[in-house]
């Protein structure tokens, strides 16, 4: 029953556009709450010792990893002992844990080089030290195959086509400015091409395909030039599921050790690698598992709203900005309302998403098991992974669970440590001036822009595309895209405490009014299958 | 007797400070000169096939290792097959060759990571794996050793106070633009301070007793944090000589990697490190050299002209930039210069340096066997490596030897591959308008600037400060000073090959031209020991 008072002062700092009906609004007796908040989110942080334990303590959290599964109990015992009630994990099918215990590749000649490389995930292990020459094979499609047939037998194969050295003219690290945030409130229509997303969804096999190709080739390893210059690593790999792990290993070598591979290789004789990959699959248990928590609400028929970041990462850094940042500041929020002693209207409820980084798998199982069905095809029904991720937008109709209904709204976090700036309205045109009456109460810290467009890539997806209102907050992108995302320098040095401390703050505020709201957040119709932008097209997708 | 013409137009595209005197000179007899050096270093260049050769085949070149010695021979050999003359090397004392076989430092406890790391130059094998926990002991003096006394023995000890990440926000890579170039001629007033020098050189053994305390406090290893982020290392060591090199493994960890291992020893039990450091001295030739080579002059009485780089490099990455790239442009500039068929009036000898990352050791000796002596001081006489570095500098008094004023000028390459926009003109003001007429011809291609400030930290140094004409060139900074110095990314993917075809060409049309010139260059007087800039000031350094 908590409301929120709207000073006309912090009111006056936003923007003209707040409508006569919000503004009327009654806010009474919620000073007390937002003072709590800051008190608690300032003076009691705990948002860098929560981002701390999953960094340094508990590691990089692959989906189904002894550390995701360390994590997994952590987190929920850290949620029990705040206070939050109803604390449990949700399983769905996954697939198989997978985790390094040591690794090393070296070049041996012409010369001893300990070279910067990663086993890409899910890839088997060496069982001891692989020695064999590369071979430079780039292959990117399954036409490509054919120009190496009967050459790879007993070779490492090379398969990226290695470029040329970066020269990154930009700075790495970054604020948004006043400027820069203008400019995200621009909407773009969307497109809607069911042909190319099938064709996308076609190609998902290659993984798969190459890896048998090298095999019935007699090649012994694979290795792939990291994407990101300056010896980062990020280890990415698709082929999680049962009985469709990759039979050879495979590793990821940074650009500049990959680069020379390749120039010794066309210039002289081809060089010759060491793989030791000693890495370790767990299939005692398939099932992948989001975790639930809540703070309770006073009325049991006003449904709930939702907070959620992936807890899940890749295994190259320490999984720190993507998402232990997101899934702390979760954390965070809830300590902080459980401290506060808020008791809203509307249920509170936090997750802490699986397999977000193969296809936003556990909030896609949260959808399928609480608010909605899709459509099958034939492409996707039987598809895993990232097949399932493609696939799943293209699934129509959508049909509303009993549950449908319940989830008033939810908030995403997922773009690294920066501060929020605001929140994404996600083509929701009506929260619009309810998100900048939300905002005001702290938009001296810095959140205050609502931009109607959507976003992408991460957990509130699958959600907005059954229409329910999801959303993702704006963040200042610091260095997240830039070299941290997924690299081997995820880790929690390059987190920023006081941005994590303000996110906090501003999540836990804005629950607290979408809970305590009078009525839920405007809604857009259950979504039907849209017409195709442009049906008149030719394109290479198809 | 080969001089070049100066067309008014190329003239026009320069500044207006050319002098009547200079403007006047005749240059007959030069378009074929030019237009040589531009088709070879164009259309048949070979400085990148000479600085891959270097970077790639060769690898990274530590003084007296077992690629420089490769490098040596490899070199030599070149500038032979390439028609130099009067090739050969001049040995000067330097100390023991080390390289690395094999290395691996890993986190085995609270969970296992395989952590980025490089062994520290210089330091011993670990003959196997080192198993042992570590203990946080920041020290930077020897004043500090007291706070550790006694809670060493056994353990790993990490000396470098951690700090929190970085904050990248300018671009890495940048070219310099009109304004900057600019900016480069503001002359700064020198200062000089005897003290100063002599109490940094007092410091320079606290690596010695750093080393030697460790060893008394029965500590088994010793670990630095990298100065960069981004998981970059450089592995630099300063303990080279014979009987100096360090008793105890040391190794560089990468700045993310130390600072986890730093917050998990202050919030649980002390992480447990296994190093396997797989080094190997040789100790075969303590000598290390410098490679020489000529085109001969045809006026055996008009002296010599030089230009020079060093060879040598650290052993993170491939000394590609540092000092490949200048290397390689020497070289160039030699084959470019052998393959016109020009015949200068004065000798132009080209110089790949040793021991220059050690204390600009290889020219040094250049300086001593050929140029001129300096005065003994006590602090200085015994001293090794960065003591003779820091302690020449006040060595007095300056005394030529026979062969003092035949080197007529010298040009010194080492700051990267960017292409030369110019000059450093040294304090000499005279060369100003000369070195304008003589960069005209190829303004166009960006080299125009010249300041009369100094540079220092390489080897046209020890010659400037005896008073022989010694220049470095102006060169687009792009990201060698923000992540490729030293670091483990120096590698031959980040040269640029139009910067270096440009730097090759402009260097061989100002070697000719000085070898050419009527006149040799102003000589400035032989240097005196100068009057203490601050005479009245205390400082911490006394």
């Amino acid at each position: 029953m908590r409301r929120l008072l709207l000073a006309a002062t912090a009111l006056a700092t936003l923007s003209p556009a707040l409508s006569p009906a919000v503004a009327q609004k009654g806010r009474p007796d919620t000073d007390a709450a937002l003072a709590g908040i800051l008190d608690q989110g300032t003076n009691h942080s705990e948002v860098m010792v929560t981002a701390q334990q999953l960094s340094d303590v508990i590691g990089p959290r692959l989906t189904n990893s002894p550390a995701m599964r360390r994590a997994e109990a952590w987190t929920q015992a850290q949620f029990a002992r705040w206070g939050l009630k109803n604390v449990h994990k949700e399983g769905f099918e996954f697939g198989r844990g997978w985790s390094i215990e040591r690794s090393s590749v070296r070049m041996l000649t012409p010369r001893p080089i300990q070279l910067t490389a990663i086993p890409i995930a899910w890839t088997p292990a060496t069982n001891g030290p692989l020695t064999a020459p590369v071979i430079v094979a780039p292959m990117k499609k399954v036409e490509d195959f054919d120009k190496w047939r009967g050459k790879l037998s007993g070779k490492i194969v090379m398969t990226t086509l290695p470029d040329t050295g970066d020269e990154p003219d930009e700075a790495p690290f970054k604020r948004l400015s006043s400027e820069d945030l203008s400019k995200l409130d621009r909407f773009q229509q969307p497109t809607y091409d069911p042909a190319a997303l099938d064709s996308r969804l076609k190609r998902l096999d290659y993984a798969q395909k190459l890896d048998a190709f090298l095999k019935s080739e007699g090649a012994v390893a694979y290795a792939t030039m990291s994407y990101r210059d300056g010896k980062l690593v990020s280890g990415e790999g698709y082929l999680f599921g049962k009985g469709e792990t990759p039979a050879l290993p495979g590793v990821q070598i940074a650009a500049e050790d990959y680069r020379r591979l390749a120039r010794l290789a066309k210039t002289g004789p081809a060089p010759t690698l060491e793989i030791n990959s000693d890495v370790r699959f767990d299939d005692s248990d398939s099932r992948a598992y989001n975790i639930i928590a809540e703070i309770p609400g006073s009325d049991p028929k006003a449904g709930y709203v939702m907070a959620g970041a992936h807890l899940d990462s890749w295994v190259a850094g320490d999984g720190s900005a993507d998402n232990g940042a997101g899934s702390a500041m979760i954390m965070e929020a809830a300590r902080i309302l459980a401290a506060t002693g808020v008791r809203p209207k509307r249920t509170i409820r936090f997750a802490l998403w699986a397999g977000e980084e193969q296809g936003i798998l556990g909030s896609m199982a949260y959808v399928e098991q609480h608010l909605a069905t899709r459509g099958t095809s034939a492409d996707t029904a039987g598809g895993r992974g990232m097949q399932r991720y493609y696939g799943y937008s293209n699934r129509w109709p959508v049909t509303p669970l009993p549950g449908y209904k319940d989830l008033a709204a939810y908030f995403n976090i997922d773009n690294g440590s920066g501060k929020l700036r605001g929140l994404y309205a996600e083509r929701n045109p009506a929260v619009v001036p309810i998100f900048r009456e939300w905002l005001a109460p702290f938009a001296s810290m810095g959140a205050t822009t609502v931009a109607l467009r959507p976003t992408g890539g991460t957990d509130h997806v699958f959600m907005q595309q059954v229409g329910v209102p999801g959303f993702q907050f704006i963040q200042d992108p610091l260095d997240y895209e830039s070299r941290i995302h997924h690299s081997s320098i995820d880790t929690f040095d390059h987190l920023k405490a006081a941005d994590m401390r303000q996110g906090s703050i501003v999540l836990a505020s804005i629950l607290l009014n979408a809970a305590d709201a009078d009525k839920a957040l405007p809604r857009p119709p259950v979504p039907t299958q849209p017409v195709v932008t442009d049906p008149f097209a030719y394109s290479d997708e198809n």
